[in-house]
């Protein structure tokens, strides 16, 4: 049996569809939905409208956009000349957050992974190979995740770039700061010894 | 700065207006919108706009719905008799669940608080009284929480309804059911040894 109003029950469902809200939470949110002032709900709806009419990929870099290019690619005072490959466009959040990366970036959409049958011609690859030989590019910066399917297509990317003049690189793996080492998984340890540094005065 | 084109970052603000749906999430649950599909965006858009233009207080009982009743003071089967008075509509939804009581509701909307300056006249008492002189009603069971504010409100109801042909009683508070006793509150422990009950065979 249904207990609250139809407006409600679709207002759960809807916020149901979302991750890690289950039905519960669902419910609390539907009903402090109720709450909410008027400039909020139209705000809400107009960007629910958006969503699906003004967010699109960025044609370069495939960053979310509401141009035909996202605000990072025409950035002139960017470095065009180095790009850091990213599997999702909110890791370009963290880069940007840091704010010590000044170059430019590309959004892969998803990874290498033969297991749930994503192959290279999947991905968004292409339209690097071709910004690659286009552009003026020195370095492509590698920054995705240390799964299999990270290093998988971590190392499908340096092959195919490497007839070309272009540096390939991969952000390091190893301990984190302010982590015990008790607790760091024996992959990432292994990691750490293998990519060990000498110490510089 | 800002690094989300504006819809993004409306939808983020949106979210982040929801109780206890921080910056992180509210970003989290921003992104997994845009892969929503077209049915569940225009779903929820319809909803937000319903629930300002649809969503209603029940005119007899207080009780959220479409119409000028609730179809839980409309359904004839339930017995009028008796009125379970709770806090939040929300309530409702417990006991009916619950599906044992079958009586009709009555929700106050606030409890009365000296410390937060709720007094008697702005919680939906007025409607309850006169549901009580105009209607047939045997019974009034208090279902608030077991609280400073619960308590008074509980106790100042049963006050103003001492002269009327009425009987008023309170859901009993106790040790509840699997919960370990080291863990149960000193309030607690302590109404539920007043309310001790003989065992019958």
């Amino acid at each position: 049996m249904n207990y609250y109003p139809k407006t409600i029950q679709n207002l759960i469902e809807c916020y149901n569809k979302l991750p890690s809200i289950g039905k519960k939470t669902a419910e609390r949110l539907a009903l402090a939905t109720l709450n909410l002032d008027q400039n909020v709900i139209d705000l809400f709806t107009k960007s629910l409208i958006d969503s699906k009419q003004k967010i699109k990929k960025c044609s370069k870099c495939n960053n979310y956009c509401e141009k035909e290019f996202c605000d990072i690619c025409l950035d002139d005072m960017r470095d065009s000349k180095i790009l850091c490959v990213v599997e999702d466009p909110k890791n370009i959040i963290l880069f940007e957050r840091l704010g010590i990366f000044k170059g430019k970036y590309h959004v892969l959409d998803a990874l290498i992974s033969p297991l749930e049958d994503i192959s290279p011609e999947d991905i968004n690859l292409e339209k690097l190979i071709k910004r690659v030989d286009s552009e003026d590019i020195k370095e492509i910066v590698l920054a995705l995740k240390p799964s299999i399917e990270g290093e998988t297509t971590s190392l499908y990317i340096s092959k195919i770039l490497k007839d070309k003049d272009v540096l390939v690189t991969k952000i390091a793996h190893g301990v984190p700061l302010g982590a015990d080492i008790d607790y760091v998984d024996s992959l990432t340890l292994e990691l750490a010894l293998e990519n060990r540094k000498e110490i510089s005065d």
